[in-house]
C-alpha cells in the first residue's frame, strides 16, 4: 500500500488548477493548503493548540535545523517528531539541500563548486577569517559539505543521509535532496546542477524505497531547472518518470528554485503541464497571496511559507484590503479589529489598539496575536480557493480578492 | 453596597490562616489565592486563554506602567481595563508607588527626600549627567515627582491621582498609594514615611469614596513600617480604623514592604494581629513556596508575584522536589515531563527534551510553556492549601510539602 493517496474532485475549467483531498497515515489534507512551517519543530511564538485553532492541517519542519540541533537521532528516541513536538496531523519535512544552500549564500560566503570532487575529506570548507563560525557550503558530486550556522561544526549531507534524517523524523511526506540554485547563475551552470539533482534525486528515491520506512513516509522529487523552460521542462519530465529498478516511482512532486517573482507563473505552467495529474505537487517556500492565486490557478496542491508568521513578529499584517503596519500611530487609539472580514481568534477578541500597545512594549504576545492572524488569513485564504474550485467560481473569487487586496 | 463582600470558611486552628471566598463584580476569588501578575496588561509570553488554563481566578496589572503606556485615559476610551486586555475575571491594580520608588532605586540614582515641599514645580528630579534618560524620583508632602523610565518625560502622582489612574482601569481591586521603603532605611526615616503614608492613605481613600467607581472598585489600604514592631503595628492599627468623614473605611489591606527574608513572617504575624478579622488581607509582591505557607498560615489571604513567569522565562522551573534549570544538559535527553507531579498542560504534554530543545533554540515557546508550568505550580499550591485548610490539616500539608520540596 503507497503511504499517500490523493484524489482529485474538481478542476478548474481550462486550468491545470484542481481541488481533492491528500490523505495521510497521520490525517487528510483538503487540497489546494497552505503548509504552516515550523522550523526548530515549534511554529515560533505559537503553541500547537494556536496552530490547529488557526485552521491548520498541515505543519513542514526544517531537516536542517533539526539535524544540527537536537538531532534527528536524539528525536527518533522521542518516538519521531510528531510525538516530540506535540502535532498529530499530517507533518512534512524538507530535505535540508534549501538551508545548507542558502545559509552559504545568505550570509555572503561564497559557495564553493568543486563538482568533480568525490572524496568528502576534500570538500570541508575553508574557515573564514572573518568570523569564528564560517558558513562555507561545499558541493561535491555527491553531496554537500558545510559548517553549522551554530557551532561551526562540519557536516557532509548526501541524498541518502538526507532521507536517512528524514526517516529518523518520520513525517508523512519527505523531500528528495537537491540543489537550489541562485537564478543569477548561468545557464551553463543550472544545466550542471540540475544533472546533479536528478542524480541525487534518484539516490534519494532508490534510499527511500528500499527502507520500511517507504511504507509510512511519501517521499516527493523536486523539479528544479531554474528560469529556463527547457531545463524545467527537462527536469519535470525526469522527476515524473523516474523509477527504482523495482519500477517504484516518487509519491509526489516539490518544485523548487529561488523565484524572480515575474519567472514563477510561467515556471509552475511549464513544469505542471509535464507533471502526472494524478499526483501532489508542491510549490517550495511561496505564500505571498497573489503567488497563491498563481499557483493554484496553475496546478499547486500545497504550499509553505515563513512569510505569515515571519511578517507577523515584524508587526506586518494582513488584511483584505492589503498588509499594515501595526507600529503605525494610527492604530493606538483604533478600537476594532486587524481585519473586520476576519474570523481569527486575535480579530475576535482584541482591538489593533490593544495590539499596537503589546507591541509597543515589546510584548511577546504581540507575535503571537499577530501570528495567529496572518496564519488563519492566509490558510484559509487557500481554503476558501479550494472551495471556489468547488463550486465553479475561482476565477471570480480571485478576481474579487485582488482587486480588493490591491487597491 | 460594598464593592467585596468577604467571607470566612475555616479557620487553621491555632493560626490566624483561614479559607474563605472574595465575591468581587467580575466574579469569585476562592482565598487564599495567587494572583497571576500582568504588568503592562498582558501576563508575558501568555495569551488570556492560557491564563485561564493555568487555574488563575485573578490577576494583578501595574498602575505605572500601564499609566505611561499606552495610558490609563486611553484604556478608558477602550471600555476599562478588563475589555482592553481581554480578562473577564476578578482584576487588581496596584497604586504605581511600588514602581516609581523601586525603579528610581532600581537603577541606582538616588531618591530625593524633599519631604517638607509641596510645590510640585519644586520637586522636578534633577536630570542626571549619565544618562539621556534619568530616572530619579523626588518625594514631596503630597507626591512624588519623577521621570518616565521609557522617554524621560516628568510625571507628578499624587494619592488622588493614583486613585483616578485606578479609576480610568477600572480593576475590581485597587490600592491606596503608598510610599515603599527600603530596608536599609533609618528608623527615623521610616517613621517619617510612615506619616506620609498613612496620610497618602487618608487622601486615597476619601478622594476614592467620593467618587461613584467605589460602588464597583474595592480599595485597599497599604500597611507600611519596615521591620519595626511598634511601627508595623501601628500603621495596622492606623490603616484598620481609617475612615471619610462619612464613616466608610477600606475594602481590605495590602502589606507592602521590602523584606528582608527572615523578617517576613514576624511583620506579617504583627500586622495581621491587628487588623481586622473580616476583611481581605494582600500580602504584595512575594510569592515564593516557603512564603506562601508562612503568609497563609499568618493570615494572608491574596499573592501577587513576578517570580513564577520570570523564572520561567530564565529557564527555572518548579518541581515537587525542588527548582530545575532547563538549560541543564540532563534535560537534553529526558523524556518525562518537568514534573510527574504536576497536572498543567505543559507536564500533561511535552518532555523536558522537547522543552530543553526549545530553551536552547531561543524559540519563544519555551517562555510560554515554562510560565504555563510556573504558575499553574503556584496557583494550584494555594489552592491545595486552601483546601488543607478547609479540610483541617494545614500543617500536614505544609510539612509534608516544604520537606519533598526542600530536601
Amino acid at each position: 500500500m503507497l503511504p499517500l493517496n490523493f484524489n482529485i474532485e474538481k478542476e478548474i475549467e481550462g486550468e491545470l488548477g484542481r481541488a481533492g483531498t491528500l490523505e495521510t497515515p497521520h490525517g487528510i489534507i483538503p487540497t489546494p493548503a497552505f503548509v504552516t512551517v515550523g522550523t526548530k519543530g515549534t511554529v515560533k511564538a505559537l503553541s500547537m493548540e494556536d496552530v490547529k485553532n488557526t485552521g491548520a492541517d498541515v505543519v513542514l519542519a526544517n531537516t536542517y535545523h533539526l539535524y544540527l540541533q537536537p538531532g534527528d537521532e536524539r528525536i527518533k528516541k522521542f518516538g519521531g517528531l510528531h510525538r516530540f513536538m506535540n502535532w498529530n496531523g499530517p507533518l512534512m519535512t524538507d530535505s535540508g539541500g534549501f538551508q545548507v544552500f542558502s545559509l552559504g549564500a545568505a550570509y555572503g560566503k561564497a559557495l564553493n563548486k568543486v563538482v568533480s570532487v568525490t572524496d568528502p575529506s576534500q570538500l570541508i570548507p575553508e574557515r573564514s577569517s572573518e568570523s569564528d563560525v564560517p558558513r562555507l557550503a561545499t558541493i561535491g558530486s555527491d553531496g554537500v559539505s558545510f559548517r553549522s550556522h551554530i557551532d561551526g561544526s562540519l557536516h557532509y549531507i548526501t541524498p541518502e543521509k538526507s532521507i536517512e534524517i528524514q526517516h529518523n523524523l518520520g513525517a508523512d511526506i519527505i523531500f528528495a535532496f537537491d540543489e537550489c540554485t541562485s537564478p543569477t547563475e548561468t545557464v551553463q551552470y543550472q544545466d550542471e546542477a540540475l544533472e546533479r539533482t536528478h542524480r541525487w534525486a534518484q539516490k534519494s528515491l532508490e534510499y527511500h524505497k528500499s527502507k520500511p520506512n517507504s511504507e509510512f513516509q511519501g517521499l516527493f522529487g523536486i523539479v528544479q531547472g531554474g528560469r529556463e523552460e527547457n531545463l524545467r521542462k527537462e527536469s519535470a519530465l525526469k522527476i515524473a518518470e523516474m523509477k527504482t529498478p523495482a519500477g517504484e516511482g516518487f509519491d509526489g512532486f516539490g518544485i523548487g528554485g529561488s523565484f524572480a517573482k515575474e519567472d514563477m507563473s510561467t515556471a509552475v505552467k511549464w513544469v505542471n503541464e509535464v507533471l502526472p495529474n494524478d499526483k501532489p505537487r508542491h510549490l517550495l517556500g511561496i505564500g505571498e497571496q497573489e503567488d497563491l492565486f498563481m499557483g493554484v490557478e496553475n496546478g499547486v496542491d500545497l504550499f509553505d511559507c515563513v512569510a505569515p508568521t515571519r511578517r507577523a513578529r515584524g508587526g506586518t499584517l494582513y488584511t483584505h484590503e492589503g498588509t499594515i503596519n501595526i507600529g503605525n500611530t494610527r492604530f493606538i487609539d483604533a478600537t476594532g479589529p486587524i481585519d473586520p472580514q476576519c474570523g481569527c481568534s486575535t480579530c475576535r477578541t482584541y482591538s489593533l489598539g490593544y495590539l499596537s500597545h503589546l507591541y509597543r512594549s515589546h510584548e511577546m504576545l504581540a507575535s503571537t496575536l499577530g501570528s495567529i492572524h496572518n496564519l488563519y488569513f492566509i490558510i484559509n485564504l487557500v481554503k476558501k480557493m479550494r472551495q471556489a474550485i468547488l463550486d465553479g467560481n475561482f476565477k471570480e473569487f480571485k478576481e474579487s480578492f485582488l482587486k480588493q487586496y490591491l487597491d
